[in-house]
């Protein structure tokens, strides 16, 4: 394989993680009865949620993963998840916050995932679905984990949509010629201004909507956190 | 590593993904209730039916996956995802063609996973063990992402047997100096063979099958399709 | 890739591979009701448990699996499974054998996924991470296809506890320039140790032990076989 085009800066990178991390143990802290975590399930889900998209990409692009090459990686999710608890505690299940780093976390691994991608020559349409793989797998593997419904399968639709919209974005501005760092900086703004906007207008079906809180609710005995 | 000895053809390879993604989307599109799932996740199931079986099997080879090579498999899982819905609303849960689909996608599936290996060098006992995860594996991917109980382990035993035949009769035929091509097709007629005589004859243990279907009533509100 | 420091020798790796097949059909023959496998599925879960851990290791570490390189794991595995089903019969249940056979289990798997990423220069913290992995993936896999609450998210974080401690042993070992056999050797031992001793004292949180064992009974009709 030749030297990529791009490679993706450890700081950026490990800003996605630990971003990744938070966002993953005050989910995850939220959780009451039959779903509760011991505080090491709640380390797991940071840990899961700041690596799982990582993970996913560089085992899709048949690489070495990029998270396990180097002590930075696990020190920062664990450090993370940590802060995630902590703030999960103070802030009493701060749903706004849990939203917008959701948001953001999945605009940046979207983008770095179809960055990555093009940077190694994949083309443009394995491009964009490793980068929705990479932006929604640690979420899927987190609700398959702790036994939740997959929320994309039934509620969650627009995350997908999202991540999509933000690597189609980086794959026809890096076609058009724009310099790969900016079209994924664009892409990562363009994913979570969509999500943000899904959450805030509520865009999903109603139908599905009112069957996925019902379910989860009689599951866990408590309304979920994130409006789907 | 050497050159392989065999290449799947990209037509092939794409048929297999194409009947894949039609199968997935069918199935996927039967489900009421709490297991409805929007378009957009009946599409997600016809491309992880049409694509997961590769992906399975080039992992387990330690090879970049294939179907994420070139940009035909993932428009061609996609259209086959839109054919399945709209075939699924014509033929009003067409029971016969699911299960059709269904013996054909894991008879090919199998046989290019053990071709492939065989290809590579693989000794026969794991390129059958290759085979049966590329058969089986999309379909446990989606139990387990649809949160319905992993059909494999319960009543569809028949499954991993049906593919472990092809699988073993392409080792065999291709230990005994039959061409690899000739071979596959062998094994792909005889995985498709014995489900869909499975399926015909009501092959499974009656006890478990009424456990399953009792059980998949409770939580979709509806008879699964495919009879186990 | 360079020459490995540190290569883990046949016999030490089927033996993990076949006591941990033994030890997933024992426990997969324990299950009625809902969960009650037929002998294939029984089979499945042997083979998962006895080289699922292998597997995760080496996807984690970017290699093709050594499990699918020769004939002879697959064949320990199936064996294995085999003998695990018989003394499941024999032995009606044997709490004592399956916990010892575990504790033995994961103790080798995260020593060898340690050393195996230490051979390959992998930095301690992710080395620890991989034999956590190694040692405790067959088992998420195993309660995800099972359709059991995932063990290790609810009461069993010992698991992941006892199996770092033994990876942390052998990191900090081999660090301090003891030879990376005997570092392993003395981590099997450290991770088998706490597990056996988690399980005679007794150690988890009441509260989660009391939800588990509750949603597990009510899943399976039966109490859970291993005290988590």
């Amino acid at each position: 394989m030749t030297e990529p085009l791009f490679t993706i800066p450890l700081w950026a990178d490990l800003l996605g993680v630990g971003l990744g991390g938070v966002q993953g143990a005050m989910f995850a802290s939220g959780f009451q009865g039959q779903r509760r975590l011991d505080l090491l399930g709640v380390a797991i889900i940071g840990i899961l949620i700041g690596m799982g998209g990582g993970l996913i990409r560089d085992l899709m692009l048949g690489l070495p993963p990029a998270t396990l090459q180097s002590n930075w990686y696990l020190l920062t999710a664990t450090g993370a998840a940590i802060i995630g608890m902590l703030l999960a505690g103070l802030l009493n299940r701060a749903n706004g916050v849990i939203v917008g780093l959701d948001a953001i976390v999945i605009g940046m691994f979207g983008a770095f995932g179809t960055s990555k991608a093009i940077g190694l020559g994949v083309p443009p349409v394995p491009a964009v679905f490793i980068g929705v793989c990479a932006a929604v797998g640690g979420s899927i593997l987190r609700d398959v984990i702790m036994g939740l419904p997959v929320a994309i399968m039934h509620v969650g639709s627009l995350y997908a949509v999202a991540a999509a919209a933000g690597s189609i974005v980086i794959v026809s501005a890096y076609a058009l010629g724009l310099d790969l760092v900016i079209a994924g900086i664009v892409g990562i703004v363009v994913t979570a201004v969509i999500r943000v906007l899904a959450v805030i207008f509520d865009l999903s079906l109603p139908e599905q909507r009112r069957l996925y809180r019902r379910k989860v609710a009689a599951e866990t005995g408590m309304i979920p956190i994130i409006k789907p």
